[in-house]
């Protein structure tokens, strides 16, 4: 759902690291330039469930998107925009048979995660991440950010999100 | 994964109820009976993220998998038997494909959490629940137990998983 990503143009800080941002930086032509989030934010695994997703196709992943203290009461206050702090993660895994499962089921029938695919972040930060719809965005991969070429889409595919560039609605 | 299910025989005490099982309850064919959980534990929603699953078939249910902290802190250290006290949840929803993200990814790719299909519960208790492998089962269908009669095949399925009990393995 999540798997998107765009052009690193700036570090940026996430959680507890400072990050300069100068003011013309990547203003040239007079854009605003997108800010990605280059740090894991720590704790990340240990955050509530906000669901779960299944992407077909050649991502063929399995996730659980979790959501900080922030993500996940504006969530079930349903309120929107989400506030500045909140942070949305996704864990991607490949979306594999379980052939110890489907034994005992007698069918084939059962999916699990498999190997961890990426791990991708939301950051919601309005004036920081003002040319991204207020979100900075991440993906790591065996805990390195991802490449900026693959960094492009996020935006624009988030940015044709119904609520606030968020695809992921609360699961009950 | 977990949608499974056996008899009732007894009300099982979960969180801060108090039930009272005859020591000759469910023995009169000499074999102790299986005891049932029939209250939602508290809070577990809130819990931590053991993994994800999939659930193709009659279930075609996407779920999560969550564990109050006794159940976290065994799987990250990786001990087995679970501990007294463990508390494996199993949030279930339909697996729906999303209209809304297909429509922006071009494609037909994404499925979602639709409606909670239900929740299901392994508490474990050694002494309790020493008839059942030294767990008791629970499946919640719109917050209320699920009938004695699917809940017949819980033990018996669960019996063959190679984890004291348990299907789902944790999910970094």
């Amino acid at each position: 759902m999540k798997r998107i990503a765009f052009a690193l143009v700036a570090v940026a800080a996430v959680a507890g690291v400072a990050a300069y941002i100068g003011p013309a930086y990547g203003q040239a032509n007079g854009e605003a330039a997108p800010i990605f989030v280059k740090k894991i934010p720590p704790g990340y695994r240990d955050w509530r469930l906000i669901s779960v997703a299944h992407e077909e196709g050649n991502l063929n992943s399995i996730g659980a998107v979790l959501g900080n203290d922030v993500a996940i009461k504006a969530y079930r206050e349903g309120k929107l925009p989400f506030p500045d702090g909140t942070i949305i993660a996704a864990l991607h895994y490949s979306h594999v048979a379980s052939d110890e499962n489907n034994k005992v089921f007698g069918q084939s029938q059962s999916f699990v995660a498999g190997p961890q695919t990426n791990i991708q972040f939301m950051v919601k930060d309005s004036k920081k991440y003002a040319a991204t719809g207020g979100w900075g965005f991440a993906t790591f991969k065996d805990g390195k950010p991802a490449d900026d070429a693959s960094m492009k889409s996020c935006f624009p595919c988030h940015n044709q999100a119904a609520r606030d560039l968020v695809f992921t609605r609360y699961a009950p």
